[in-house]
């Protein structure tokens, strides 16, 4: 049996909350550092990357190909891609043991259910490797309310109950809000802060209507 | 101002949990209660629908030709055509009083997080009516193990904290399971059950590993 030689760094979060950046920029951190990294791009989706994949899922699986073949629309044909993706995964799995590199840096679906919420994802994560971690990135835009910021936490909750391997968690775009809106969410982390929050806002509700 | 004629009913889940067919089913089976029914689709993606959409999403947006005029992949096309819809809710809201319906059904975006964790889903919850439900289906085959039920419960209470309406949850695609299968996943609304069900699943996993 192949031992699992690199450790694999799961980008996980809603569409447009920045894996591909982060893949970039990680990835770029990690190389300054001079640790040996590898990026491997799993959407089959994506037209345009901020950086070269060192593995594609892309020469895998067609995705225009698979729409024409099986007559599917874009939510299909991509749900389709990933699934033949998954029979792909020993053949993945020896590219990345190919490179013996310190760490992959793994840009996941651009739709996150697509790989959270379907079996492949699990599949992936189990497969490639048993050093794994998952990064879920809260988009800072979608977490300006406590209400919100409470659904995302849940997301991520879901997330860490579906993939039984150490989560961590970021705020990402936080270079769209304020310094004064990132300090506030970062105070909902105390619970008590965020049950203040929540009363408070609710009440603005209230008032509202 | 206009006065809110129609219940609402948004039908969200996750990408092939059925939210179509829910749609056309229930649609038919309110007609043959005799109530007046609309099905608005709001999936601009979407190529073939087992209903005929009485408001439709495609009418007012055109996914092919974003994509092309954006130079947009299948993921931003839907992202941006979404974004543009949000602009035509006024429209909507007409098309909807026009009919003087009891109940419109709303079939949303395949790919759950487009409606459900960006903020066009909370515009359209929020100004199409004040009589709402979200009717959150829960995949069956998702939903088999313990932690994926677990998962799931945790995403719908993701969705609670984002949609302040009135929530129901709905176990779909129960054909495609067995009887057994179904007994034991409606169990587990049980905490108690639930939490056994979770500890006996952890021991077999430490036991494999």
């Amino acid at each position: 049996m192949e031992s699992d030689l690199s450790h694999i760094i799961y980008i996980i979060g809603t569409a447009g909350s920045g894996k591909s950046a982060l893949t970039m920029k990680l990835s770029e951190w990690l190389f300054d550092a001079e640790f040996n990294v590898v990026r491997l791009n799993l959407d089959p989706g994506v037209r345009q990357l901020p950086y070269t994949p060192d593995i594609d899922a892309r020469d895998y699986v067609d995705l225009d190909q698979i729409a024409e073949q099986y007559g599917l629309g874009p939510n299909g044909a991509l749900i389709a891609a990933t699934d033949i993706l998954v029979t792909k995964i020993d053949d993945i799995k020896h590219e990345i043991n190919d490179f013996d590199a310190d760490y992959v840096i793994v840009d996941t679906v651009g739709q996150m259910e697509v790989f959270a919420y379907r079996s492949s994802g699990l599949l992936f994560v189990t497969a490639l490797s048993t050093k794994s971690v998952v990064v879920h990135l809260i988009d800072a835009l979608l977490a300006k309310t406590p209400a919100s910021f409470v659904s995302m936490v849940l997301l991520g909750a879901s997330l860490k109950v579906r993939f039984p391997v150490p989560h961590i968690t970021v705020l990402s775009k936080t270079d769209l809000i304020s310094e004064e809106e990132i300090e506030r969410i970062c105070k909902w982390s105390n619970p008590e802060l965020l049950s203040d929050a929540l009363e408070i806002a609710t009440r603005g509700h209230s008032k509202e209507s």
